[in-house]
């Protein structure tokens, strides 16, 4: 396919998640025909020698130290934003009233009143938030099975976000600890996207309950959240998010029991999928482990041949190629800023129900994402 | 060790837990170095064909149609129920007035009520509860790991309970689901269970918020429940039970996670206990699937050799075989009346919560049950 | 179903198997409607205490110590031998020539020639050799499916039987290391159950190449040995049998892997069996884990209900069933004693191979058992 | 750390192995402080269209048809070469008689007379052979538990290489059936992987016996191996690799059974691996999962956080970086050319074997290749 031009991006931010953008920029045109060349164009980040290093390792062409000086640069077209949470708000309005297309790492915001003005702010933009685990391949498949009417009926879903880590006071990440860079704890970074899977795979949330907990002493922002919810689709949910289910390492899973079949994923084993056909005659159903690398999975005939399995990283590429291509076409790509903001009032909710102990009914029930 | 004496047993009710019950006094002392022997003496079941048939296979000496004839007959040591659930009550009533020995199958009653004037009749009785799952060989093991500080301090646990049956109404097991028969649905027949291994391995439950749900049309009783919680020991509780997570046969797991271990069961492979030693060095930790068939473990060494695996019914020869040990000694055996009857308070606790939509405190907080 | 009458058991042996047989005997009635009642009437062996006390444990009537004394006596229908291998030869010998019905443990013989002898005496009688994995659930439920072509043709059959113990001296079944008791070391006691399933589920095998160890200092028999072999319908065999496989306790495992589908078992975890349906679209194909409790599977309806699983002393029961109902029907059971010969030249031949370092052609190519 | 200087690439072939080399020439210094840069210079292909489409896709400079033209051209300093097997030889010598620095995909050549002639010429020369998956993390930690002694005496080795392709004769990757391209069939495309990480991970084979098979009809290159052997540290060895093996995608496994410790790997899963630590008390002895991830893993500390899975691709990152290092150090890299020509005479062996239908020794027994 023909390029239809090339866009220069500025990436905000240089920590753990800088290194999967940027892996991302620079991988996507090697794995997919993609319509735009991209161009790694400005790395920006507060300790210019730390910036530095990144920047010539991943091949970005300059490093600067303040996201005010590149946002609205005229040669930027695509600001990156994968800072501490507390600067998604300023860098995205920012960037967005310069008329950039905004990527934004997960959770959007810290309250839902910043997601809001973002939102209003981006009004126009093309935006689009690293919730990347909608493309594991695994997970779009299991999306495309839902799609497909293979479960039928759904009557539970359950989603866990398991870690362990942070549980002493060394440990790293520090800004995670911190209620005013973080905003919160595993519900900004785990429960998020578990909520995001749920409602993209399960439909909106209609009401929850919810147990927000600290363990550490003197830790400001919470280390684990549990949650009880009913689906628009008259499902029973059950979330957990935790950095204290010691022995986990990265357990994002989920299971969706439905009336004609049920499917559980777990990201630490994120090139299977497991499946249980109901209408298989009584005698031969089982949960059969897919190894989700083709032939006939999304994504996967663009990497490597069956058989031959991806690593985290290309979650996000497949991400900013559905991105592209969606920007190619003139179409709205999800979840963007608006999507997010859902998932924002959905965070805001929990944090509401487990301080006042009841149930509470959840207000969007708007439209929740499509693919 | 040669034997006390020998206990005259009469049976009421004879369906699946009839045979289950059947198999477990005939085979206790064959496995076991039992101070008693028992004697298979009366069958008691209304449909009189059907109960000749089990009396016939199983080797019970006599059948009779009516309990009221059985439970005071002054040559019956022991009367062991295993009657639909509204019967409890009134049979281990009158049994226990007879002075017998009472076994009863879970849940112990179909209200509260009933279950605290079965405690008030047993009082200075033998009893046992039939929750057979803590003498699983490898749930027994995770107990004694529990108990020997294996694990540390407790953040979470996790107790579900899955099956997929009853989706249609022409499916077995029609008593239970007759609220009159059978008080409720899942919570008695699958929660209880979790319950009762939950407050075993990690001590009472505080507070509790539930869902209680059906699916089924026209169904009376509940199809599944899910609850939060928060136990005396400060770790984070969720559970669920289910005749709808279709897919899942018998999975009636649980996951604990503390700071120095994690332990993972599932009936469905009732011989395997997971365990996750955290005090290994960090490159060497890891899920480790114990084969709990010895050496080692309890129970297994009266069975069969190491690697040979056991089946269900050998957790009912393992609780008899303790409880007639216990009853050697004088001592008081666990679970018995008492035990079942704070389970039935919690599942009371479950129903209220999700009626009224809140979290509840659990007034109990007594001694929950030891080994 | 009206018993056809009463079968009078001695049994020769008290071990392990003594104690596995004797749980059929006891059970068998108990789960199946059998055709025939049995009474354990003799119970043989050499230490008498010993004998009385699984005698009296197991519900054996009468203890004896010269099984000389025994096998032809009026009174006994049945003669079944549980003794140290290189008895099996004139115990069976002599109950076949009193025209006992004869049970025996496999290996049948320590040598071909004693094999071809007990064959010959045992012509006209009824008998069986206890290669009791034939009638586990999940392998007869594959065995099923093979039959059923649903494996298509047949490329690989692999059949392992790992275990680890024997490495030190002093490890228990002390006859098992000695060459005049045992005949062989894990030839007979290991390898003879997998290459009799494999003979079973795949046909004959043709030729084959062995590799024998002996890895303990002053070991006298086998501790080891691999295979390649090729069966007659053209596939590919392996074989390995091992008393060092270190970490595995009783890991006696095959894999089939057919054009249309694939089958993998573990005697660990007996209950299930890994099916994969090649005909199932490509995305969807993967190994599925059937847990084998029913609906639709083999035996287990006699057993629990679905999800409640069985132990290894259901595989004696469910033998000793099909046998007496063979027996009812005037039908040849199979495993009898002519399988079980062929089962030994094939370990003869495996003997052979590693001794000459080549490949052999192996002679029977006859009939190998039916189900 | 400052880069020693650049090192221009020239790639022949651009296949899946060139996508994936290009790969590793494009990543390695994104994910790794290398002492040289890497210039992506010359793609050498027959098809110049398919050619240019990967040259722009992974970004090498120039394209060109014909090798002969590349190979001594002085502004190369890196000849990689990926095409079909049979050209290995003749591109190796070239360039490594030029004076470059030769990597080679694996096997090295189509017979052993090619590979001492290439071993020859490249005297002198660094050289690298892509036996890529002795740096899976998982893979390279085995080998260091089992350097470190943890596995104790081994006692047995077992290697499987199982895929299900080519079955029918439309299949892609047509090559790989000819003879003349070939060389062989997945003796050099499978066997050759297994028997490397066997004898790395083991040490060397001295004797084997093997069986050869082709299973579809026409083919001319063998579809099946398998292959019984001997260490020179006295365990068995048993391999099997094939394309027939259908439900197998890629289960590239080892087993090793230690006195003190086993381990499994699956290349399907291949961010875990298995450890049963025989050093534990029995009663927790277990296979535990390992998820090679970090921290304490080898490689991985460069790649994502703990509990972030890498792809396929990194293990041809890892072999490269390794070898740059052992380049700036003036040291020798394994595996090279000579490691390979072991590994050639071996598959030579195999070959051997299964045509006379003995066992044979091997030659080498020299040394075989360290870290």
């Amino acid at each position: 396919m023909p390029k239809q031009g090339t866009l220069n991006v500025a990436m905000i931010g240089y920590g753990f998640m800088g290194r999967a953008h940027s892996n991302a920029f620079r991988q996507a045109s090697a794995f997919f025909d993609t319509p735009f060349d991209l161009r790694l164009k400005v790395l920006c980040g507060r300790d210019e020698a730390k910036a530095r290093t990144i920047a010539d390792m991943w091949g970005w062409q300059e490093v600067v130290r303040h996201w005010e000086s590149v946002v609205s640069r005229p040669d930027i077209d695509v600001v990156d934003i994968c800072t501490p949470n507390y600067l998604h708000a300023p860098i995205a309005t920012a960037a967005a009233q310069a008329g950039k297309i905004v990527l934004c790492e997960k959770p959007l915001a810290s309250t839902v009143e910043d997601a809001e003005r973002m939102v209003e702010a981006a009004r126009g933009c093309k935006t689009l938030v690293w919730f990347n685990y909608r493309r594991v391949p695994a997970v779009r498949f299991a999306w495309e099975l839902v799609q497909d009417g293979r479960l039928g009926d759904i009557y539970h879903y359950r989603g866990l976000y398991l870690q362990s880590w942070g549980r002493t006071p060394g440990d790293p990440a520090a800004w995670r600890f911190n209620p005013d860079h973080a905003g919160s704890g595993v519900m900004g970074d785990l429960l998020s996207h578990s909520l995001d899977l749920a409602q993209w795979l399960n439909g909106p949330i209609r009401r929850l309950c919810s147990n927000v907990r600290v363990f550490a002493e003197r830790r400001q922002v919470d280390d684990a959240v549990s949650v009880l919810a009913e689906f628009a689709n008259g499902s029973m949910g059950t979330f957990e998010a935790t950095r204290f289910a010691m022995g986990n390492q990265n357990r994002n899973c989920f299971e969706i029991n439905g009336s004609d079949g049920a499917l559980e994923f777990n990201l630490e084993k994120m090139n299977h999928l497991q499946f249980n056909d109901l209408r298989q005659e009584p005698s031969l159903q089982g949960r059969r482990e897919l190894l989700v690398t083709g032939p006939g999975h999304p994504y996967v005939d663009r990497f490597w041949p069956p058989g031959h399995v991806i690593g985290y990283e290309h979650t996000f590429i497949a991400t900013l190629v559905d991105f592209l291509e969606a920007l190619a076409r003139g179409e709205r790509f999800r979840p963007d800023f608006s999507d997010a903001l859902e998932i924002q009032r959905l965070l805001d909710l929990v944090s509401q129900s487990s301080q006042r102990g009841c149930w509470l009914e959840s207000a969007q029930l708007a439209t929740v994402s499509a693919p």
